[in-house]
């Protein structure tokens, strides 16, 4: 696989784009409308939270079905979320609505919603919007979809790469938003991702849940679920090369896809709210998978590893101790910790290092955290970002 | 039951302490005794970090076992925790040399630590210490016993209350110190409570950890456990009033307890770091009491929610959405929604309330939030602080 310079969803064959202002944010660009020229599989997952926004549940219901897909209408600026009765309808007029603009089927638009909970939408904003909408399957068009879709994020996220198959080349692109909370409720984790290449609806799902499960799956700010999370991948079939089976053309698009959702989910910790660092977390020689999971997850939530990270100080004992509270069987005294190539602890506990050495890693703007916790055989990488006072201002006055 | 103005450990019948400095601090108090002058007999519950420093195993052996307890040491600056053969051997030369120094057998004194993880004791420094205490029973030596066990708390939390029993009065007196977090790795809780009245030690195993599952296992600041966590009641006799059975005396010293553990770890709370507020949290009308604490649980741990607090913004969706990640079975648009007596969300999502009179609740010191489930029967209460700037600022600066 290859990345595309400047890549996004537009680079792949047969897709267009727009991303406008439609007067849902006070001046940023907060809609945004993905298009597929010819009908495409679709597979996707979901938010956990039992909370679930009403665009979310129009566009999982289309997904469970065997319903080909063609556009994905996306607003900033409000999610539509606990809305009620009306929120639905709310979506469904926008879907019915912008169906009608692009002359497709109701059924064949996916929406989606990010920004405030529990507002009512202004649908005669985003009807107005979808009126002015102009498709495009340039570069800048998919940039502008990228920038459309941002709450708290700093800058968009666009990433593409062409994949050698056997049969010739395909192409995956995708645009994803955070912003530094893993799943927060204000700060929804979406991301669209294309490609056309022909697969089909029980393979794409597949795909896109083992890629997801090692990218966005890994990746914690504040550990919070949103209401609006969605991961959503469309295969169009524009390059004229199919997947049908898990064969080794499966298996190529499969290592791409997963690495591209990895770009894509590092890409949303490293805008972080308020992170002034990224972290990679590696649990190593774990008894299980689930066991380095389990453990990794533990330190990428913690706001005590967060917060010393931040301040630059090699506490592994904040490391050790989230491990201790992971829930896993291990034994404390048989851990070895490193920061960068920097054992800060070894088995046994000791932990005799140059603080010096230790405060110059950990001034750098990315972290390998390694833990060693010498039980088996598996391990795992995880992704997080530090913790700064600045988390604390934008959330404390997000809505207001 | 009533509160002693001013009371303290030593309020209690037969309970002497000190707290002095002994030099593992720059230069506040950080050594602690606390001394029964009968046996007690004694109960207690520990962290459940697999990570478990040296004086907890101790600590939680002696308890374990149907052995009286004459005095606990306690020190603070450091947490013995991380330290492997030698950090058990230090705390086993400590506890000996205080017990040698008090006459007793070692099996008699309980020791506890709190601080950095993963520094070695100074033992000549405590050992020091203790041949310099002078325990005494007046209040000022049970504050001072107080303020000696305390890290990032910015003032010491002593209680006591005399209760009224059949046959007389008993009381109950307790310190403990936070801060900030529940249970942090590096700002432990712990708390250590006495009484004069004689329970037998099963009596006194059920009471202490029914107390702790309605206070202290019922308040978070970060969601961390700490490595030194510990809760240790003494009951000495010394009142020579006795609760041999559960009987009306049993459940009047019982909601006592529990009262007085809740008013220690509200205490804790309110002097969490960088908490400029005080938090609770009530879950009402849910369909059992773990539905309503794993709601309450996931509500008080929640950053968003905190940090929401903290700016004085009303968005209850933060508090929805949070329910929604609790794993519990619930309707969402069921749920009403309170800030002190102001509704933010009435069932059916309607969530028509004056935002200015939300802002002036949300600027006052102690905030009353209410979920109404409409599920069931069941409640609870849970406590927590908010989340500022300066929560990231102690924690980022800690050890160094």
């Amino acid at each position: 696989m290859e990345y595309l310079e400047n890549g996004t969803i537009t680079s792949v064959k047969g897709i267009k784009a727009a991303g406008i202002f439609c007067g849902l944010k006070k001046q940023k660009k907060d809609l945004a409308l993905i298009y597929s020229e010819s009908p495409a599989n679709v597979a996707g997952t979901f938010t956990l939270n039992k909370v679930q926004a009403a665009p979310l549940l129009i566009s999982k219901d289309i997904i469970s079905k065997d319903q080909k897909v063609r556009a994905i209408l996306i607003n900033s600026g409000n999610a539509n979320a606990c809305t009620g009765e009306k929120g639905l309808n709310n979506a469904t007029e926008t879907q019915e609505f912008c169906a009608r603009h692009l002359g497709i089927e109701k059924e064949e638009v996916l929406v989606s919603s990010t920004g405030v909970i529990g507002i009512q939408l202004d649908i005669e904003k985003i009807k107005e919007g979808i009126t002015k909408i102009q498709l495009s399957e340039s570069n800048s068009a998919g940039h502008d979809a990228a920038e459309a879709i941002l709450t708290t994020d700093t800058y968009p996220k666009s990433f593409a790469c062409k994949v050698q198959l056997s049969n010739g080349e395909v192409r995956i692109g995708g645009i994803c938003k955070g912003s530094g909370m893993i799943m927060p409720n204000m700060a929804t984790m979406l991301a669209f991702i294309a490609t056309d290449a022909e697969i089909p609806k029980h393979l794409a799902q597949n795909l896109i849940l083992e890629a997801v499960n090692k990218s966005f799956n890994r990746i914690s700010v504040d550990g919070d679920t949103s209401t609006n999370d969605m991961v959503v991948l469309m295969a169009n079939g524009a390059s004229k090369i199919s997947i049908n089976e898990e064969n080794n053309d499966y298996k190529i698009f499969k290592v791409a896809l997963r690495d591209l959702c990895k770009k894509m989910a590092m890409a949303i910790v490293k805008d972080g709210e308020g992170a002034t660092k990224f972290i990679s977390v590696k649990v190593a020689s774990a008894k299980s998978e689930t066991d380095a999971d389990s453990a990794a997850k533990a330190v990428v939530n913690s706001s005590l590893v967060k917060t010393a990270i931040y301040g630059a100080d090699a506490n592994w004992g904040r490391i050790l101790s989230a491990v201790g509270n992971s829930g896993i069987n291990f034994s404390p005294e048989k851990v070895m910790i490193k920061v960068g190539e920097l054992p800060l602890l070894n088995p046994g506990y000791d932990s005799n290092f140059d603080e010096s050495i230790a405060k110059e890693i950990l001034l750098q703007k990315e972290i390998d955290i390694t833990i060693e916790l010498n039980e088996g055989e598996s391990s795992t990488t995880w992704w997080t970002c530090d913790f700064s006072e600045q988390y604390v201002k934008i959330n404390a006055n997000y809505r207001t």
